[in-house]
């Protein structure tokens, strides 16, 4: 059976304590969905959050290769006139394709929380799904509450799944919105939705008794045709249902077609990078996708694996893009790094991959850190080469953050840069300290090589290591970069945040020199500047 | 139905990737458990590991309210005599009431990783169970791959059943042990042990497909009597079923009897404790005791939670020893900020609260965030009320970090504090910008304020926010800030990352000079400094 699959980490995801999305990260992040193969894609609750318009407005200028962007909004308010709501004016103005609206599903909801007669509350649903549908939306329904509006008085949800269905909606979402529904439950409450409409039944489910997979099984078990989640399960209190782990079980596990299996197996890397944008690394522990996983530690598991490789897991991680891990051996490490060298066309012997494996050990226990910075990983192998040279060398900087006498806040940089034999001694200012060393490197840099005029950052993360020692702790900086075509990560690491974030540009400004993974070695050798206009 | 409760935190929870017990941890954590009302706990694999040796010699001293300690092994080794089996005699030798043995109960595993004759693994169970029975111990067998075994040869899985019920087992545990089993298949299962034995059944559950708790319903649905799993779900690979989400699960909403209501107000603080023991703080989306399982962010839900309060919640918190948390955040309106201001015993009047919202919005747009800052937010209010004094004044600073001629980064601050009518010129190092600023703050407002000395910094977490100009956006930056006994947090946004910082310092000093919620402002009025110690 092929499940339609929605997405709202954007939305109900970014109710997740703790998540605040930029613009920005909700574009990069609806494109990588959208690649995935998610059929839908909830952008944000434009009624709500002026932030969301423009998402929209954006989204708009985007070619989608199947996902369609969703507007999400609600009813019309009670005892007014649709074409005046101002709420489902701002959801239209969206101009996307499908619309989700939420209604209540709930005779308690509509009487203690919205407060308004139970009939009202249908003449909301019709009215407003009519409107939307007359102007050409998809409509999907989420029917708020539904669970246990069915629990408490099955009439009532049954009048409002009529009510939605008389006035054309596309889908009826049946959602468990205080998450405490348990399987049985919602199996028999997702089969009478199926029973009381020809319209298709999605089911939208949170986690708060521990039940949203579960919950989200039942309902398709009980013929339910949309999923609807969140990427590592964020949302509010306890998080939606995990579209990064469902979408496994649904594919491998019952035979459902959710995505195709090279999409499948992108979901870790989905979901570690949904998470590095949200500045929420996921659990270790996260089934199918968490570093942990696949970890075996009892040496009791471990020999069994190596005897057959299903002794002790329930599906072959590389289906999904994860990898098994044998904790204290070293043997992934290798063949991990022989791999990636193998990857970016660099060949590489045993004494090599020993090397390299060497240094990545010596700069993990610096607070180094490769994941979600693989220019820096790619520049390590490469700085192993005996034909490899930098293409510029930092020698010193001074930073200088000052505010006087109730003053803007000043920072300068001074640097110095050797390119070829040449030494550059700059200076410049900026908005803080590492604005202030970015531009005064740059002066530097790119009279050199001015394909580094198109380089800026798209994101910088920080993170302390050692918390225990609080600000002398080390810190870990991660640097996003883009040219406007590719876009890498770099990492650096020091007890010193400067420090940290000039490795990590350096790093940056390095990985944007190499072309088309060919060392730059060629570009800037020693002593051949006279090659490079001044 | 009263249920018998089986923890295993400290042998498959102590196998989950960086947990490491030591023996005081797995006493201490074994008495809050025996507290909390378990029926049996199991204490570690005296045969593979020494120090668990030692947590049965300290045990045996302990008088335990109910429970019954186990020490867990195996069955005897294929083609040896059980009187022989040193890892039998090292499980009588832990002298508990009563021992854990696990046995295979599936063919494919008998054959390909045991190694071993389907016979000969049937006469092991048989065999270790006779040998422990005749001891005197209570003997509880976990049918290790019990789901994959019957799905894959069922006969042979009743064979092993037989063999543990003739030799005199006093429990059978279905293992789901690889984690990848769907509730469909534990139900049926289980149901067939059920009808196999007179013994009665438990079920132990992974969480691999995200189904641990649904499986463990599953299988108590069926009759199993006993559930096992570990505190917070902790367990290789992606955890154990989780008896602190399961317990409130089982009790509140299926009406079995697990522990009493006493005991299950304990569930969130025994599942903090056991993260503090263990390092490995609990996730704050966990079901029913993680921090945000009753948070709520959404202004359409704050306000339909004042209405009542059951509107977004699907238990009450207090059941469990957790409590609702409204969330400060764009999305919020006036009602949240009113409560948060009433639940901090400040009275607060109409005007009070737009002044407030107001504020509020004018930082959020500037790049604040007040969730995780709920000491921030507390100044804030404060801050608004007319009898409000800060207790010192921040009037300059100057930072400065350098690297010169390969040596290492030096980081230098000068501050500028005033305390009442006398200003501070200040001076120190450190191993960043930050460390710098605060040893020179400090080292100012120590003197005047002693308790300042106890308060250390927990986490330090720095977000970019408008990536599209890079580093001259702006950053966020959070601090989570701890004196001994509370821990609280404070937030500060600017274009500069030593501004930023420097002002989610200031705001974590002085909330550590707030006491117990009252205002520091009679503590060192303007002017009257002299109370204070020079």
């Amino acid at each position: 059976m092929q499940l339609s699959l929605y997405d709202t980490t954007l939305r109900d995801g970014a109710q997740t304590e703790g998540i605040s999305f930029s613009t920005e990260d909700k574009l990069r992040i609806a494109q990588r969905l959208d690649a995935y193969g998610v059929h839908y894609i909830e952008g944000g609750f434009p009624g709500s959050n002026p932030k969301d318009r423009e998402f929209f407005r954006r989204a708009a200028e985007i070619q989608w290769r199947q996902a369609r962007i969703c507007a999400f909004g609600a009813t019309r308010y009670k005892d007014r006139d649709v074409a005046d709501d101002p709420t489902v004016a701002a959801l239209l103005a969206c101009e996307t394709p499908a619309v989700t609206i939420v209604a209540k599903f709930s005779r308690f909801q509509v009487e203690t929380v919205l407060e308004t007669s139970t009939d009202e509350n249908l003449a909301m649903i019709r009215d407003t799904v009519a409107h939307l549908k007359a102007a050409g939306r998809e409509v999907i329904v989420d029917a708020e509450h539904f669970y246990d509006g069915f629990s408490q008085d099955p009439v009532y949800t049954h009048a409002c799944v009529e009510a939605a269905t008389e006035a054309g909606a596309d889908w009826i979402i049946c959602c468990d919105t205080n998450g405490g529904a348990l399987p049985a439950e919602v199996s028999e409450a997702t089969r009478a939705a199926r029973a009381w409409t020809t319209v298709p039944i999605g089911v939208h489910m949170h986690n708060d008794a521990d039940l949203a997979a579960a919950n989200t099984l039942a309902g398709v078990a009980a013929g339910a045709l949309q999923i609807q989640g969140t990427v590592n399960g964020f949302g509010e209190r306890c998080g939606n249902a995990n579209l990064t782990t469902l979408i496994p079980t649904l594919q491998l596990k019952l035979g459902h077609q959710c995505v195709s299996p090279e999409q499948l197996r992108q979901t870790t890397e989905l979901s570690r990078y949904v998470g590095e944008l949200a500045n929420t690394p996921p659990s270790a522990f996260m089934p199918y996708v968490g570093l942990s996983a696949f970890a075996h530690k009892a040496g009791y598991h471990g020999s069994g694996m190596r005897k057959h490789a299903q002794a002790y897991q329930h599906i072959d991680p590389a289906t999904v893009g994860n990898e098994r891990r044998i904790l204290i051996s070293e043997l992934a490490g290798r063949s991990n790094i022989a791999e990636r060298a193998r990857g970016l066309g660099l060949s590489t012997d045993d004494a090599g991959v020993s090397e390299a494996l060497a240094k990545v050990k010596d700069l993990e226990e610096r607070g180094y850190q490769f994941e979600g910075a693989e220019a820096s990983f790619e520049l390590l192998l490469r700085r192993l080469r005996a034909d490899y040279h930098s293409p510029f060398e930092f020698v010193d900087f001074l930073v200088l953050a000052e505010t006087r006498g109730g003053r803007e806040m000043l920072s300068e940089a001074m640097v110095k840069i050797r390119v070829g034999e040449e030494m550059f001694h700059t200076a410049a200012e900026g908005n803080g300290p590492v604005s202030a060393l970015d531009h005064a490197a740059r002066k530097a840099l790119e009279r050199f090589f001015p394909a580094l005029q198109e380089v800026h950052l798209v994101d910088y993360k920080v993170r302390i290591l050692d918390s225990a020692s609080a600000t002398d702790a080390s810190v870990r900086v991660l640097i996003q970069s883009t040219d406007g075509s590719r876009e890498w990560g770099t990492v650096g690491s020091s007890t010193n945040i400067i420090e940290a974030s000039w490795l990590a540009l350096k790093d940056s400004y390095e990985y944007a020199l190499l072309e088309n993974g060919t060392s730059s070695a060629g570009r800037c050798p020693r002593g051949s500047r006279l090659e490079w206009p001044q």
